[in-house]
């Protein structure tokens, strides 16, 4: 790459034209290399079907190129012309309530209606077209936020799809009748074409039923997003993204499997510092170059018609910018250009005002770009270092989640963030690494909260710990099959043999009394919990108290080179003791598993290590209260310019260092 | 009867045949000599329209009483198969905000649709015959938890009859028009089929509207399950009953009256003391036999995709099935034999779990097994000792509550549970009795909360007064007519006349200041409440403070030969000085009426009488913190086979004690 | 006029006709002496189309006369009878959630319906000829509460209207287009037939379409109420109002603005103390000769089948009557006479119960008669004496704080309750005025919350300020535009220029640190808020702390005789420390601008001043805990017939005094 990118989402499209040149003096100003542009303005090109003129971004892609700036095109299919949708209900996203999104908002149009696809490709190859050897375009993104707004649509067209989608998994009805267990309620069906859409309401769905749907719908839209790319690509070879949020209902691992860099918003606001860590440490571990693309964060506050969230606190943006290239980001990039004069993000924060004056974000952009100037060199000669603890976070976990919610009030993310907020403050680093990923080069592999254990994923994790690798899986980790049902052979099908135990009860722990003890540590045990029994394995942790004291809550088992873990239930890490629990029981088996790549630092500071021609440590003040870390080497701090030794040292609020090691550590 | 029934429910259909013989090892070890089949089955045995074949149900039931196992055989029409419901969006159950209730769900098609009933009589008719002579067949269920989900339905199907049950209730629309006073706001209706359904939203509809809508949803349901009942009738003569829970939408005083035993189901939690003796007070008093039946509760804890409950700690199971035998269970079920593998409640507890091993609750299911077997022959040879006191507990009321919610954020069970509790913890044994029961042998009777006074309930109350009853009615009782209008005579219409009363001003007491005194003791009055003037009868109570000092609020006047007090207002017993007013109104008033079966017991402690070849007392402690309680006399406790002496004695936490007494009591 | 009014609402058709005359008795006895008929008894008059017949109204209204009771006559559209609808679903009331009212709501069918109007417009036509020349019919009251519960309709008709309104609005759809800023997310519309209504659910619908939707909803039903006048001033002279609450989605200057004078309903509780008066001091300032109509308040306590609220504590009834005869009310009506027996309002406080008996406020109408009799000569001889003091509550600003909620979690409405307290507790008489109501004669304007300032409001206000007048305007004055679009010349346009400032940012303030200090005193500044330079204005105050330290926050400007003050930010009132900045400030500019009559007295107790033939001042304590006042002169008091001295005076829980100044004050 020539040059870490500093972007902005620019709506040229929205102002008059002459606008442009003053926009450009602006950017240029605070260092703006890059902008993305296109993604609702699917009527300013196509304002009446077929009349599509895309010169305008030509236009203007040329003008930015000519001063030095890209652009990432998007394409416009989030915001349909009216068009598409006037007199046209059939075509509008249905919610499992009935209710029907219409003309006015994002993603009204159901992404498996043929119609939009048909005019969607249309406009796309269009402008890939009218793109396609422009120097300018720098990239591609599809869409804007897919499924941001509603999970499963249950249009008509869906429901049709549906049933071709379930002949085409099971083949016979007889199939999916028995894997869904649909005896129970006499909810059998005869035909594909009975089988029902999960509206509401019923009492509650069939659990199969629920999560095949989801799979549907994260399925079918991922389609949509990869016909978009095809058809692109014929024309152009700039890479091609899609921005997600962590809260999409999406299945962003399949998405971008098949798309060249993965991109994700951002959006924390100032005391979010675990959730852009937890962020890019997940976004990064996607592709295998260990980089990614900050497509949206705001420059000071968020805000529509509905609420505006505190501006960011002096220094917040830098941190969040600085944290993200550390962590593997090629570009950081900003919503939006220019405050909306209309719509419905009006009281969005942005660069400049409507009225074109610095808004409140600018100075702080500034202050962004100039520390992205220091970072550059040493940045692009480095890549973020491959860290040697991974945690599975899997979207096909989130999705038998919101199925079956067994998470006493919280969501898959929340209870990660929570285990990722832990393994930081052990001073791992880590990867959160999709189910698919290759386990290659880690020494700890951490699988919480994944209710289904495929094959495959048996298998890798097996071979992992046969070459060496510690594999904890648990908690509430192998408890469902794939179709959702319950195991009928033992509680955890083969993970049992595999892990040499017996669960003797899989139970809702929380309030019995049930405690873990792990060495001189207690805690009490919450969630749903296997009571353990061994056969083969040795126990690490009994479960004292409750329904079923003398039970084992962890075991381990010797596996080839490596060892197997089951961590039978889940010690509350909401409150102190639960922490310290966890944490000792991690911080064992990182020692045993000889993780080497530690950091020593104050709660809420962090330390990213980057490596290549030098290595680099970035240590951030994430907390905005200050803190201490150990430098472990002596090296060249960049932004004082001045030699540093290794000790204790010392960051004030949002306060950050990037040091160049003198020498490589030994780790 | 021959035995006290132990049961579960069954569900064979859904697991490979050879499994059955494994069950019912495990059944036997556990001494279950009853399960429940088939609510659910009706695709299993007619998978496509008249396909029907009920044969493995036959060779089931042979098999299980092969072994000494009964079956209660239900009717599977709570859960249709598809074809009854897919194209045929007529049939299903729509609420008053137009939700249709789709497959996938239970009770989803609307139970006075004709096509549900007409091929529900023909599954029903086959079953009947096909189990007409079979000895294992001890009983039948109709369905399963009618009106669980939706109370009111508002299809077509419901509005047409709705008119017809209207044209047959008021003759003539005038009628209709002058019972409701529908002037008010001009709802004047020109005829019958004008009349809407309550359909939210208007703001809110006509009370009288509401509450004979409820009345209609009520009586018509009744008519399917009574339908039911007659076509089994005509082949089998086991006893029919139904399962209902205390919350569901309906009548079940009337539901009963034509169905042969009463069911009910519990599922309370371990914490839940007060309710499952609530229940045990009102189902068994349904019947004249003193007898009723435990269909549901659960063994361990309860689940499904949506929420778990917490375990029960050990014992209380024992003191659940030990309260209702004693009460006059003549069985305990619990729900279910084995975990679900698929659907949506796969995280409810069990006796066995998907993979055929025990669980959680399974040792608890042993203990009440050796429990159970110990009573038997005492409990066989008496049978539950009639109280002396009793309470109105109207489904009519709870209508009139649904309609009017003047309980300040509570509902009609709450309210009444809580009077029921303060009961208990008086050491007065009561039945809780519907508003048509027979009064014969109570000496104290209380009529609180019943805002309608029906002409044959005055009646029967004025005669159990002049025959030396002492009858406590209100507070909240007799304010509104039949049609849930308000009298225009006045306030309470006759009962003020019976009274000897003149209620100054009915109004909502709370807050304002006013006070109830009663002998020394004063506390806060709250909900609507009658400020009273006396026109024959005397001042018991008076109301101190607030807008209306100086009148009465309890009064009472001879009558025959017993007395009937007016309790025009409600002391708050959310507060102690609430609850000491409220009980030394009631103790007064048993002492006065003679009640002698009273105990004497911790709060959390309570004793249950029985009588027959024996007297019996079963002391329990039910909130699981231990207790005192006085044993009236000598005796021979069972479990302990020793000798007891009558005085104070001690349980432990969700301890118990069965007393043979050497003497009958005194009472 | 003749006499200070005493009325109540009446519903003679809902009772047997002999009762008239027990109710004329009662009327008399406690000095009613107006009565209001007739807005739900359409079908009473029209029980099916064309069989009209208001003869029993008309004998009514004679009856009544002939015992000197006077009736306001009300038009019955607001409950059309089953005949409007049965069959009609598309005459009904659609809100954006897709629901239909239905009959037995009020107001179900929609007011831009034109069977409804030609039906009602035929009705009032019936009444009004009948009644044309009647002596007793001295108003009439249009419908009853428009809007009271749908905001706004999305019915087919109102799509038409809507598109009408459009056209007529815009002339062109470009125009549009433009005005609101439709390239955003391809919302652009091709005709006017194409926009949306803004039903639920899109995202959030565009700004400038929400706002417009809701004048559109305003005018219409504005032109509902117009039509109706009309016809009736074809027949009648006598004058016309409509009843209306704070709380309607109603346009209220605009709607009075062609009727003859103003009513309001008031149902405060006896806590309410600042909410009458906020609404005597708004109503009262809708039309000049400062007078009013109290429509409906509750005797003693409001209730329908859902809630009741707590009596009123003694006394109260009364203060809230001569506050709002003080205040400029020419009448004080209660809702109801007779509480109903059936329908849904039974447990609301009347006069009379439904069986005839005196109700709990009968006792406190009687006691507001005594002191009505006693007030009257002296109030028909002066009216509400204007104050020099007016702040501007606009329904225009209302509608654009429903279309973007900027005032965390408020309303427009409790925030300038909160403005008007303060103004009321620094001892200013005030009037709340429209924003196009005339400014003459008023010394001290303050313009808070008026997101959009219209060119007239800034040449009126210029002209005052030039006159010598002082204008305060701000905080979150003059941010968007007409269209609700942002200002693209700068944040507040014309009104930067005229207050000779620039607004460097403006942008969530709360929670970031940011202070405003005016002289000694600092407190937090919350919303969204200014941050100012000065372009020819003086500072007045500045931000400390927070995200834009050193800029200002109010600045002061002369022009010509007056000056021009601009509130940039808000401080938070909520806290002891925000209310004296805010006190402090408005102190400042009311001594300033020579604002003379001001009051002491202590919080909870009010002046009010009436001027004509005399200078009366009425005290009231309002907040029920007894308070003192200065008397500013000796003077007479009515009440207790005495000679009252200047200086301090004591005023019971809930007490007045009504005193007769022996010499004009100075001011």
């Amino acid at each position: 790459m020539e040059k870490l990118f500093h972007c902005v989402a620019y709506y040229p499209e929205l102002w008059p034209e002459e606008e442009i040149e003053k926009d450009i003096l602006i950017m240029k100003e605070c260092g703006i290399n890059l902008v993305r542009m296109g993604e609702f303005a699917w009527h300013f090109m196509e304002p009446r079907p077929d009349e599509i003129d895309v010169s305008f971004f030509v236009r203007v892609v040329d003008r930015l190129y000519s001063e030095g700036i890209y652009t990432i095109m998007c394409t416009p299919t989030p915001t349909p012309p009216i068009w598409l949708t006037h007199g046209h209900p059939e075509r509008l996203v249905t919610d499992i309530y009935g209710n029907k999104y219409i003309h006015g908002a994002r993603q009204h149009v159901c992404t498996n209606n043929p119609f939009l696809r048909e005019r969607g490709l249309k406009i796309i190859e269009a402008m890939a077209k009218a793109l396609q050897n422009n120097p300018g375009v720098i990239a591609w993104q599809l869409d804007n936020e897919l499924k941001a707004l509603v999970g499963e649509c249950v249009c008509e067209e869906c429901r049709k799809l549906w049933h071709k989608w379930l002949k085409n998994k099971y083949g016979t009805i007889e199939n999916l009748n028995q894997a869904w267990g649909t005896e129970i309620w006499s909810e059998y069906y005869n035909s594909f074409e009975e089988v029902v859409q999960p509206l509401s309401p019923p009492v509650i769905h069939n659990s199969s039923l629920m999560s095949n749907y989801r799979r549907f719908s994260r399925e079918t839209v991922n389609e949509f997003a990869h016909e978009q790319a095809q058809i692109i690509r014929r024309f152009s070879s700039a890479p091609i993204t899609h921005d997600v949020h962590i809260s999409f209902a999406l299945d962003t691992h399949a998405l971008f499997s098949k798309l060249d860099f993965t991109s994700m918003n951002g959006y924390t606001q100032d005391d979010g510092y675990n959730i852009w860590l937890f962020s890019y440490d997940l976004y990064r571990a996607m592709k295998q170059d260990g980089q990614f693309f900050v497509t949206e964060t705001s420059p000071s506050y968020a805000g529509n018609l509905t609420l505006t969230t505190r501006p960011h606190r002096e220094g917040f943006l830098e941190i969040e910018a600085l944290g993200a290239y550390a962590s593997g980001a090629f570009g950081f990039s900003y919503w939006l250009f220019r405050q909306q004069r209309a719509g419905m993000e009006q009281t969005h924060g942005s660069l400049i005002s409507a009225w074109g004056q610095p808004e409140l974000g600018l100075e702080q952009v500034k202050r962004v770009e100039k520390m992205r100037e220091l970072i550059q060199p040493y940045f692009l000669r480095t890549r973020h270092k491959r860290p040697q603890v991974a945690m599975t976070y899997s979207e096909q976990a989130r999705l038998f989640f919101f199925t079956e919610p067994l998470l006493e009030g919280e969501g898959y993310f929340e209870t990660m963030l929570r285990l990722h907020e832990n393994l930081e403050a052990l001073g791992l680093h880590r990867d959160l690494i999709g189910q698919d990923a290759s386990l290659e080069g880690y020494k700890l592999l951490l699988t919480p909260f994944l209710p289904y254990l495929s094959e495959s994923y048996m298998r890798k994790a097996e071979q992992f710990v046969r070459n060496g690798g510690i594999w904890i899986v648990g908690p509430m980790s192998g408890y469902r099959t794939e179709e959702h049902t319950v195991h009928t052979d033992c509680c955890l099908s083969n993970l049992e043999t595999l892990a040499g135990v017996k669960v003797k009860y899989f139970y809702p722990m929380s309030n019995t009394g049930a405690s873990g003890r792990f060495k001189h540590l207690t805690a009490p045990l919450i969630l749903h919990g296997c009571a353990l029994e061994t056969n083969g394995a040795d126990v690490m942790g009994a479960v004292e108290g409750g329904r079923t004291p003398g039970c084992a809550f962890i075991t381990e088992k010797k596996l080839g080179k490596g060892k197997i873990v089951l961590m039978g239930a889940m010690p509350d890490i909401k409150i102190e003791e639960g922490r310290m629990l966890w944490q000792s029981i991690i911080e064992h088996y990182a020692d045993e598993a000889r993780v080497t790549d530690r950091f020593t630092a104050q709660s809420g500071t962090t330390l990213i290590y980057r490596t290549g021609e030098y290595e680099i440590i970035t240590a951030i003040n994430g907390n905005g209260e200050g803190g201490r870390y150990l430098l472990p080497s002596d090296g060249y701090e960049i932004f004082s310019h001045s030699k540093v030794s290794a000790g204790k040292r010392e960051l004030a609020p949002f306060g950050y260092e990037v040091v160049i090691l003198d020498s490589p550590l030994s780790i």
